[in-house]
C-alpha cells in the first residue's frame, strides 16, 4: 500500500502542471492570497458551522513530496509520449516544505455564505497545491457539523447519537463524520475509531444478529444482562416490538434485583411515534421512568420534527446514513479564489476578482478579515474587509454583500455593542502560531456560539437572514474590478 | 495521530460489546455465516456493479488490535462508571487473528439486489467485529462504481473523466470513489494519490486561477503552452468563452508551428450545449478537427443525456460532485446478516432469517451461493442456493425470490446455456485463496460484463428488471420460516 504521507499528492493534477508552470516561469515564490468559503448554506440553513480546521493544518504540516511520490510522478508522460514532468520542477517540489501563513474561523464557528472561512498567504506555488485538499476537509466537515447542528435543533433538548459509519463514505468518510457530528453537537458517536482518534464518547449495545443469534429474544436479553449490567439498551424490534419491551421490563427488573438499572429500549422499525408512546407508558407503569426510549430508523432532522409533532415519546435519538453523509445534500460546494498577488513583498499588490454569470458569485478580492458585530452577545451583522484597507468604522455605512442592492448598511455604534475578528492566526511561515483546541473544547464553542444566535435565523424552514456586509473600500474595489472586466469584454484578472 | 492499524476498531462499538457477550457466553468460536447483500438498487438502476473487494480483504487481512487500543477500550465505562469491558475479553481481543474464509463476487461482476456479495464464514465473535468495515467499504465502493457505469453508458462512446476530489466526503472518501469511478468505467481521475495507489490514469491540465494569475487570457495559454506543449487543454471561460476559444487556436497554430497538438479546450459553465457546438465550428474551421472539447460543471447522466439531446458536441465529460459523492443518492444501504450458526462442525446447522415487514426485505437462510445461468453469453437469470442442499438442477423449476409472488421460474436448459457461480473463495482461515486482479484488470472485467448485458436492462429509465429466483428447498425453507416466525407471534431466531 502507498503511503499517503507526506501529503503533497493529495490534490488534482492540475495543481501540479500549474505548479510546473509556474516554476518554469520563475513564478512560484510570487506572494499569493488565497480564500476558501462558499456561497450558499447547505441544506437552506440560515446558516452553517466552520469545521476541519484540525484536520486542515496536519494537512499542511504534512506538506511535501517522498522520493517514490517524486518517481511516480517522473514517470507521467503527455499526449506525445514524452515526460510530463521536468525534473528541475520535480526537484524544486522534492525541497518543498510547509511554509503558508494560515488565518481560519476557529472550528465551531458559526459563518455565512461569501465569508472567507480560511485564508492562506504565501508563495503561489506551495498555495495552489494546497487548494484540493484543504477543500475537501474544510467543505466535508463543515458540511456535516451543520447538518448535526439542525438534527440537534429538531430533537430540542433531546439527545442525538450518530450511528452512520457502515454507510459512510469510506471508513475516513466515516472518521471525520462522526468528528463534526460530535462538534455539531450530536452527544456520542457508535464509531470506536473515531472515539480513541478524538476522545469522542462512544455509545452502543446490540443489535438484532445478538437477538438472532439466540433461540429465545428473552433468553437474548438475559445473555446480554449478565454480560453487560452496565450497558443495558435492548433492542425490542426483532420480532413483535411491545412483546420486546415487555421482556425488557422484565429484564430490566431482575437487573434492578442485582443493583443495575437498565438504561433504555431501543425501537428500530414501525410506527416510533405510536411505539414509542406505548414502550414509555409501559416502562413508566412498571416502574422504570427514567429509562430512555431509543429510536433510529434512517432519521434526520425532517422526520425527528414529524415524530415531535406526532407527539413520539423519545428520548434518544439514533441518526445515521442521513447524517454522515448528508443525505439530502452530500457535498458543500465551497471553493478556493486567487484574491491578491505580487511579486514580491515590496511590490504593491494585484487584487483580482474571478467574475462570474451572477454578481453575487463574483469573488470578494484583497486580504480579507471579518468582523462580526454582535449586541450583548447577539450577532447582529458580519462585515467584510480587507486588512490592508483597515476595519470599518464605528457607525459607518457598509454595503449588502449582494451587488445587486444598492442598499446601504449602517454598522450599529453604541456601548453594547462589541466586535470580534473571527480569521485567527494559526500557522505563519507553516509553524503553529496557535494552540489548537481539542474536540470537547471546539464542541462547547460551537454550542455557546448557536446558542448565541437569534433563534429565527435556527429555524429549519422559513428562518431569518443573517446580514453580510462589505467594507466600502472593497465594495467599491469588486465593482470597478466587474465594471473594468466588462467594459474591456471580459478582461478580468487586473 | 492515533493509527487506524490494525482494523479492529473500525466499528461500532455494539459489535464489541456483542462480541464481550458471545465471549462471556463461551459463543465466539460458534461456526458462523453472514452475507453482505442490498435489497435495492440505487438510482433506480436495473444492475448494479460489485466493487471494493480488494479493500474488503486487505482489512480482514489487517484485522487485530494493538495495546493502545485495548488499552483505551479498558478505559470505557457503563452507566455505573464500572469499566464496560471484562479483561479477560480484552485478552482474547488481543489474541484475535485473521481467520474467517472469505468467497465474494470479483470486482466488476453486474450484481443484483437480495443476492449475496461477500460471503463471510468464522467465528461468530470475529465474523460479528468485521461487519461495520465491511459494509462501509462495499456499499461506498458499489454505489460509486455503479453511478460511474451510468454516467459513462450515458456518454455513449464519449470519454468520462472523474474530477470529484475536492467535494468527496473526506481524502479517504475521494480515494476509493476514484478507484470506484475508474472501475465503473471512467478513463482516468485528477486525483493523483489516486492514481499512484491504484495504478490509475490521471489527468490535469489547468484552472481559472491560472488565468487570473496573468494580466491577459493571452499570456495564460502562451505561458502554459511554453512550459507543457504536451498537455494542453485550455480552460476558455474565465472571461468570454468565445473569444477565449478564439484565443487558445492561435495558441494551438503557435504550437503547431513548435511540433505539438492542442489536446482540446475545455468549458465550465454556460450553455455548455450552445458553446459546444460553436467550439467546435471554429476548432474544425482552424483545422484542429482532432482537438478534444472537454466540459465540465455539475454533470451526471441526466445532464449528459440532455446535453446530448440538445446536440451538444462534447468529447470528453469532466464529472465531479455529482460522481464522487453520488449526489441523488449518497448512501447503498446494504447489509450483513447471519444466515446459518452452529456450534462446532460436528453439529448440524441452524439456518436464520431476519424478518422484516415486508417479506422481500426478509433475510435468505443458509449457506448461500449464486448460479449465474447465461444463453450464448447473454445473462438470463441468477439463481440464490444453498451449497449443502445443491445447486438447482438444469431445467428445474425454481421461486420467484419476490415471496409476495407464486410465480415459478423455469430454468432455461439447452446446449448454448451455460452457467457460473459467482461466489469465489477469496480467503481461507484468513489467508488469501487467490491472487486478486489489478484495478485495471478489475476494469476490463466490469467493461465486459456490461457488455454482454441486454441494452434493455442497462437504461436509464424504464430499464427492464433481471430475474433473480430462488433454489426450490431454499425457498421453502425460508417460507417455513417465515411463517413458524409468524405463528410462533414472531419467534424467529430458529
Amino acid at each position: 500500500m502507498t503511503s499517503l504521507s507526506p501529503t503533497g499528492l493529495q490534490t488534482d493534477l492540475y495543481q501540479l502542471t500549474m505548479a510546473q508552470g509556474y516554476w518554469a516561469l520563475g513564478r512560484t515564490e510570487e506572494e499569493s492570497v488565497f480564500h476558501l468559503g462558499f456561497r450558499k448554506h447547505p441544506f437552506k440553513a440560515g446558516f452553517s458551522l466552520a469545521c476541519g480546521l484540525q484536520q486542515a493544518v496536519e494537512l499542511i504540516e504534512d506538506f511535501g513530496y517522498s522520493e517514490p511520490q517524486l518517481t511516480y510522478l517522473a514517470r507521467l508522460t503527455g499526449n506525445d509520449g514524452e515526460r510530463l514532468f521536468d525534473p528541475g520542477f520535480l526537484e524544486w517540489l522534492g525541497l518543498q516544505r510547509p511554509c503558508v501563513d494560515l488565518d481560519a474561523m476557529p472550528e465551531g464557528t458559526v459563518c455565512f455564505a461569501h465569508e472567507p472561512l480560511l485564508r492562506v498567504r504565501g508563495p503561489l506555488g506551495q498555495a495552489q497545491l494546497l487548494e484540493t485538499a484543504l477543500l475537501t476537509i474544510v467543505n466535508f466537515q463543515t458540511l456535516i457539523a451543520t447538518k448535526a447542528a439542525r438534527i440537534v435543533t429538531a430533537a430540542a433538548g433531546g439527545t442525538v447519537l450518530e450511528f452512520g459509519l457502515r454507510r459512510a463514505q469510506g471508513l475516513d468518510g466515516g472518521l471525520s463524520a462522526s468528528r463534526a457530528a460530535y462538534i455539531g453537537g450530536c452527544a456520542a458517536t457508535s464509531n470506536v475509531a473515531a472515539g480513541m482518534r478524538y476522545d469522542i464518547p462512544i455509545k452502543g449495545t446490540h443489535a438484532h444478529s445478538w437477538v438472532m443469534s439466540f433461540a429465545e429474544e428473552t433468553e437474548a436479553f438475559a445473555g446480554y444482562a449478565k454480560v453487560m449490567p452496565n450497558n443495558c439498551v435492548f433492542l425490542v424490534d426483532t420480532y413483535d416490538t411491545l412483546r420486546g419491551v415487555d421482556r425488557a421490563i422484565d429484564e430490566a427488573m431482575q437487573l434492578r434485583a442485582r443493583g443495575h438499572e437498565m438504561v433504555g429500549i431501543r425501537l428500530d422499525s414501525g410506527d416510533l411515534a405510536a411505539l414509542s408512546k406505548a414502550a414509555r407508558e409501559k416502562l413508566d407503569a412498571a416502574g422504570f421512568p427514567e429509562a430512555a426510549v431509543v429510536a433510529s430508523s434512517d432519521l434526520d432532522e425532517y422526520k425527528i420534527t414529524a415524530l415531535k409533532q406526532a407527539g413520539a415519546r423519545i428520548d434518544v435519538w439514533g441518526v445515521g446514513t442521513r447524517l454522515a453523509t448528508a443525505y439530502d445534500q452530500p457535498a458543500l460546494g465551497g471553493v478556493y479564489k486567487l484574491s491578491a498577488l505580487r511579486p514580491s513583498a515590496d511590490q504593491p499588490w494585484r487584487r483580482m476578482v474571478k467574475l462570474s454569470d451572477t454578481p453575487i458569485k463574483t469573488s470578494i478580492p484583497g486580504i480579507l478579515q471579518v468582523r462580526r458585530l454582535s449586541r450583548d452577545g447577539t450577532p447582529l451583522l458580519d462585515v467584510v474587509y480587507d486588512e490592508e484597507f483597515g476595519p470599518p468604522a464605528a457607525g459607518a455605512s457598509a454595503s449588502s454583500i449582494d451587488p445587486r442592492s444598492d442598499a446601504a448598511v449602517s454598522l450599529p455604534a453604541g456601548d453594547n455593542i462589541t466586535s470580534e475578528d473571527l480569521l485567527v492566526p494559526v500557522l505563519r511561515a507553516g509553524k503553529r502560531a496557535t494552540e489548537l483546541p481539542s474536540t470537547a473544547q471546539i464542541r462547547a464553542r460551537a454550542q455557546r456560539q448557536l446558542a448565541s444566535l437569534p433563534p429565527s435565523l435556527r429555524l429549519l424552514k422559513d428562518h431569518t437572514s443573517y446580514p453580510v456586509a462589505l467594507e466600502p473600500q472593497v465594495a467599491a474595489l469588486k465593482r470597478e474590478l466587474i465594471a473594468t472586466g466588462q467594459a474591456a469584454g471580459g478582461e478580468q484578472g487586473s
